[in-house]
């Protein structure tokens, strides 16, 4: 059967795929830890247990992720955009272990013309595995990657700290003071997407979070919804830039479901969705094979 | 020798004078409790040490702050915007106390074109303390207020959440984690200041903290500096809207001088500056004035 072991390896997950010749899916598996939990540097040993009856010693395994940071098990290099798949792929560093041939996917970096720096590590990945040639992509989470493609290559990206901004806003600011927990608020929501649509320069609309809670404006049990819309709304207007690029949304269903309400009010089409897991899958598949084809 | 006792009570703070007839500050102390500390409810009992020699069961007592919150003393309802000396005065409201004829100040409340709510409570003080006709008044802090006053009356205001956004991403976000103490980095400041008035859109901006830190472009020392003139950057961006309007800055001097770079690099003229302390004692003088006139 050949193929090869598909690892992703991020900050808190270790999930596995084994591939045969023919691409397939064959096997798949989570568990084991995240690169913040392998405290000993034993990264091989962490592997070992999730993937053991598939490495023989010969089948080569392919990681992305985190696991190629400074806290990781080698760090890699990022590869500067405009990077196409042979780049990104050319740009894999191998690590020695008994498990078999190993190569870890280098992340990617952008120097905007704003003087700007940027970073991602994992996000190429699910970028590769979109199949997206032309068009914008949108991995919403922690920190937000909008990724700009053309003929296939990832020509810019910016970074959105939108999923921390919410949990350090609803954690540890007034802002969580009013808020109750309760079923979602779509109505809540979308009335914070709106607003920050209409003007994202958020520092000037978060206190409305408070505000809106006061006034009655929005329930208790709504105003985590209206922040979180807030936040995305902001994130999508900067991000979309041009509403009549294609967006493909790289999430979990729920958090997808959000984001495509933002882009549609932002007035562009409905975007695609594709599943964070199949997208990881798919892009280690295809980053593997051309690692595989260069070696 | 008559004249009034004026209290500025805040969450986490307490300041009292003593105005003689002429309006000479004879007396200043400041201590005791925030109402924050309040739990019993005694607030009479909280001010008494502090004002006890002064207050003769007949000098009037004026008051402003969050004494006149939900969890204050007495909650004492908004004045809406626009809002003059006089509504504001005459929304104060007596309360009673065994120290002398008592009166709290209430806050500011504004709902702007857009929907949103915005309100404030003891900065009215501090602007009818400031005695700006016509053009902009910005107090800078945890929740910055941003007033626009026309012939003295308060047209507008909005509220940036700069202060506790500084704070909490500098503890609680991965912002902080490249971040080590140093001296004030006047460069770093302004770097961060330049980016958000280009663009105060600000949660695309947030990530560079990282970044800068990642690729040496700001030192580690820097780096808190850097965050601070991306928050304050954005907030003058959209405070100042016009920027032919004349700037008052009320705040501490090292405050105050951080906010007057980012307003002369908006492309405005100089702000005048006044002290927050001062500031509040003038503006309980006219307002107290102004009660005990009517009353």
């Amino acid at each position: 059967m050949s193929g090869f072991i598909g690892v992703d390896w991020g900050t808190s997950n270790l999930r596995v795929w084994r591939f045969d010749e023919a691409g397939a899916v064959i096997g798949h598996r989570s568990g084991g830890k995240g690169i913040a939990a392998v405290t000993d540097g034993d990264f091989a040993g962490q592997l070992a247990p999730l993937i053991g009856d598939w490495a023989d010693g010969a089948t080569p395994i392919i990681l992305g992720g985190m696991v190629g940071s400074r806290n990781g098990w080698l760090e890699v290099p990022y590869v500067a955009c405009p990077a196409d798949p042979a780049a990104i792929g050319g740009g894999a560093i191998p690590v020695e272990t008994d498990l078999g041939p190993a190569w870890i996917v280098p992340g990617l970096s952008h120097l905007a013309p704003t003087g700007l720096h940027d970073v991602m590590r994992g996000e190429e990945v699910q970028i590769a595995g979109a199949g997206v040639m032309d068009g914008i992509v949108a991995l919403p989470g922690t920190h937000s990657k909008w990724a700009r493609l053309g003929g296939g290559t990832v020509l810019s990206f910016r970074t959105f700290m939108t999923g921390e901004l919410f949990a350090v806003l609803k954690v540890h600011s007034l802002l969580g003071r009013l808020m109750v927990e309760g079923p979602a608020d779509e109505a809540a929501f979308l009335a914070g997407v709106r607003r920050s649509l209409a003007d994202p320069a958020l520092s000037g609309l978060l206190f409305s979070v408070r505000t809106e809670g006061l006034f009655g404006g929005i329930p208790p049990e709504g105003l985590a919804d209206y922040l979180s819309g807030l936040l995305i709304g902001a994130e999508v207007a900067q991000g979309m830039e041009d509403v009549s690029a294609s967006v493909t949304i790289v999430a979990t269903r729920a958090l997808a479901g959000r984001y495509a309400v933002a882009v549609r009010e932002a007035g562009a089409g409905a975007p695609a969705i594709i599943d964070g897991e199949a997208a990881s899958a798919n892009g280690l598949l295809a980053l593997g094979r051309r690692i595989l084809e260069n070696d």
